[in-house]
């Protein structure tokens, strides 16, 4: 039994806080396993370092900030290794680079392009528990780099895939993955198991517990995730291949996003690379799209042409700036106006079940209805339905529909 | 123009005081040079790392160890290169193991074993300052180690024998070598110049600017190595080759050292091989010796052997243990008793000139003999002479003799 366990920041952020983990990595190898930990700076000392930097500098060089936020990573892996010394147990602790950890030149943001982790293993074959900083590769100009948010769940994926570990645990701060937010629900179940498209649609719809790419990663190469709390004994949500019982299983996930806001481009001609021509005026801002709906008007103008109302989605942080370019745009695309709103809500639908389950979308709009919800822009996936409603219902919403989908009991409603 | 400059802790304390480093860095390179620098950690973080350690294990693994102090370092030149972009300026911070220092791996205070600067060669060709972390290297199994104390000194003079730089710059918080310490000593005058012989013997004797194993390596290649204050432009002292005016002053500087200790065996048999198993029980323990006198007595017992009285210094903190191993061996050695002493001041002359200028010892002598201090125990090289004196009486002897050489005087005293 070979085991990846990945701590975050909030799991080690204290030195008794490492001390539980130590233990608990030490619990595993008893109990016959080789564990490899993958651990985050201390909570608080990435943002210590973030200050530092910018104090010194107001657009610090991705290079020398990498070379700056590797140091927290590297004092959690020495500490937790004094930690396991303290009891006793063999231990070895390796920064990314000594983990065999390559990545791109794309500091702040690196991805892994290859991982070669010889010491690792003859390191566990010592009988040595072995710990690697998260977060952190090195390119092949030898500087060190960042692999950006969530990416010390990355190191541990990618961990797992090269040691061929048959699991990869992340701990965090909470049981697992829920049904939708507990905070906006109390009915909100853990489920027990999740497979990686489900979770995939629910991390990009906002559950913040996993990073897209990590799950990406390990769904390309079938590693079972096991998503846990780092200070209960409790098992916690597995993300792995699609099973029958969760084809049964018309929605599984529901999930709520307030920051996005919508922008409408009335009066469209509708003519082909009307949108095309939009959208790349939004792309080239680096500004991210997520919805897009075109309606087709069937009243023509007096010049007998066709027209159409364009919108789309963007994060709210965009939103000035999205309005900005399509007000300067607006005459050379040939619409009459463009109109916004930031006050909205996203409440989203996700079941690996849906494919197979042909009501979910009437039962969703008819809960909406019964408590006068209106939906102002609708988008389908296979495995998704999103709603874009006032933002002001988006918890009651969320609420609505957890009952309607019964999706606090084991088995629910299937439609 | 290559020039090495080292700043240590005190230097780079504050982001401020990082930018005035940042600012020197570029003066120096404007000013026509290719110019590398060697930072510490920021004062505080490494005992804030050290804590941390040693909160979490009472004798932390030397491994774990430099794995976290290491950081220290490496935040700092980070920090250093966001602030010379600050002002404009193309800089790269390199660890040690990207500047291609190679180190044993005696953890905590590994010996640089070669030095392959290709990447800072490349970069200093492209016009750029670079930043090295001191204190740091990698070992021939790919662990990070640290080089010890003073190890960034070693750092910036390895450095500057790699890259054959012209000069290697150690600023600190004093203005150069002085004659005695300021502190003590009002009259206490700066030096121009002191060759790496000199250097050697007043750092052992315990004057803090420099550590012996730099000057060391200095001296073996010949670097010429200028101490100065950081935040001065005054030239402060170049450490370098002794030449024709060094010869001339027979004593340059004074030392005093407090942290000694004296342990006497009494009547101890005169007979070969006896001094040598005293001080290999001493070896054997780990505590190094530093004075030895052994006077043998003309007053024969009524065995007809004759006698001798042993004496060595060990340091102050090693004083309990030693005699505790004296007082158990006292019966195996063949002596007497063991007497000793913790109340002593050790006093030092150092002078290169010293070799050709008879009058020295006797000069130092009728000094100290007037202000009615009394000698314990004499020691000479060929470059030194040191007296133990009574506690009390240190600082005094110090004054008394920096008048008697003239030592504030350009060209002091000849004897």
């Amino acid at each position: 039994m070979r085991i990846i366990q990945k701590y975050g920041g909030s799991s080690v952020a204290t030195l008794d806080l490492i001390r539980d983990v130590a233990k608990r990595a030490i619990t595993a190898k008893n109990e016959g396993g080789e564990v490899v930990v993958v651990l985050s700076a201390m909570k608080g000392e990435t943002d210590r370092l973030l200050t530092l930097a910018s104090d010194m500098h107001p657009d610090p060089s991705p290079r020398e900030m990498d070379n700056i936020l590797a140091t927290g990573e590297q004092v959690s892996i020495g500490l937790f290794a004094l930690a396991c010394q303290g009891y006793g147990e063999k231990v070895k602790s390796f920064l990314g680079f000594q983990a065999g950890i390559k990545t791109d030149d794309q500091h702040g943001r690196a991805r892994i392009t290859d991982l070669n982790p010889a010491r690792l293993r003859t390191e566990l074959a010592k009988g040595r528990i072995v710990a690697v900083a998260g977060f952190q590769g090195i390119d092949r100009h030898g500087d060190l780099t960042t692999l950006g948010r969530g990416g010390s769940d990355a190191t541990a994926v990618a961990l797992a895939i090269a040691l061929k570990a048959d699991v990869c645990e992340i701990y965090t701060d909470v049981e697992g993955i829920y049904t939708t937010d507990p905070h906006i629900c109390e009915k909100a179940r853990k489920m027990d198991r999740i497979c990686y498209e489900e979770m995939l649609e629910l991390a990009s719809l906002g559950a913040k517990v996993m990073e897209i790419r990590s799950v990406e990663l390990g769904m390309n190469y079938g590693v079972k995730i096991h998503v846990r709390h780092a200070h209960s004994q409790a098992s916690g949500t597995l993300i792995c291949q699609e099973d029958s019982d969760m084809e049964k299983t018309p929605v599984r996930g529901i999930t709520l996003s307030v920051n996005e806001a919508r922008v409408t481009l009335l009066k469209v001609p509708d003519q082909p690379g009307v949108a095309a021509r939009i959208l790349s005026l939004i792309a080239k801002a680096g500004i991210i799209v997520d919805m897009i709906i075109q309606n087709r008007s069937f009243n023509p103008g007096p010049d007998q042409n066709n027209w159409t109302d364009f919108s789309f989605t963007v994060p709210l942080t965009d939103y000035a700036r999205t309005t900005e370019l399509m007000d300067a745009a607006v005459r050379e695309i040939g619409a009459s106006e463009v109109i916004g709103d930031d006050n909205i809500a996203k409440v989203s639908l996700v079941g690996m079940g849906m494919r197979n389950h042909a009501g979910v979308a009437s039962l969703m709009f008819q809960s909406l209805a019964r408590e006068n919800i209106n939906l102002s822009m609708i988008s389908t996936s296979e495995i998704k339905i999103s709603c874009i409603i006032e933002k002001k219902y988006g918890e009651l919403a969320v609420r609505a529909l957890h009952d309607a989908f019964e999706l606090d009991k084991q088995a629910p409603k299937t439609v």
